[in-house]
């Protein structure tokens, strides 16, 4: 196994307060309470920041190694959940993406191809609340 | 199911430009290859603070319900990797959990009961590479 890439992060500070990223180029985040009126981000932004990003980046290179030169986008919608009846708490995962360009079924067998290589896809594996959906381009 | 919570996330420039969330208290993050020299972020340290945030505001919240005012800590280190036989890329993330003042049984038994309400830990669900460990709290 090579590696490529090691990165850190740390939260000591809980939901509200910040996150940080260790060493170069360090990115530290406000937090708050996703059901607070306070600005801040909460772990169901970030998580949605990762997947639309690793997700579309995927399809990108995808793209690219076809030689097909078209825009992507993923979008990715997140509920946070109580199942009324074991109160647990969890996060519903949506992705929509589309391609400019390409008729809908072209673009379903990249995403499906995408879905597979990409590594935020594959953390998500087969939890049972994430999903996607191809949907048709638009600006 | 009731929804506590909704956000909605983008990304349209692939892994170099920004992803943002809509709506209130917007977050823009700039974005840039993890492999690059340029400013940015990556999914590998966007699904860490998620995590890591996750993670450690369900220790807190635990360790309140018990009345118990200790301080905690998470810290994740992600790693993006590729397989050398089949070139797949996937991330490995290590979860390091800390809580001041109790000794590591006891902290251990907490970590864990967060580790399966928490809503990151639940969509990390069985992902091979993806572990957490209980450690001394340090400043």
């Amino acid at each position: 196994m090579k590696k490529i890439y090691h990165t850190e992060v740390v939260n000591d500070q809980g939901l509200k307060g910040t996150a940080y990223t260790r060493g170069e180029h360090e990115l530290a985040v406000v937090t708050s309470s996703p059901t607070s009126t306070e600005a801040g981000t909460n772990p169901e932004q970030l998580i949605g920041l990762s997947w639309a990003t690793c997700f579309n980046s995927t399809i990108e290179i995808l793209l690219k190694s076809k030689g097909i030169e078209k825009k992507s986008r993923v979008e990715v919608h997140i509920d946070y959940c109580e199942d009324q009846n074991t109160k647990e708490h969890f996060f519903e995962l949506k992705a929509y993406a589309a391609i400019d360009g390409i008729d809908l079924d072209e673009a379903t067998s990249y995403v499906d191809t995408a879905a597979k290589r990409c590594p935020v896809s594959k953390i998500i594996g087969d939890y049972p609340y994430a999903s996607y959906e191809v949907i048709p381009y638009s600006e």
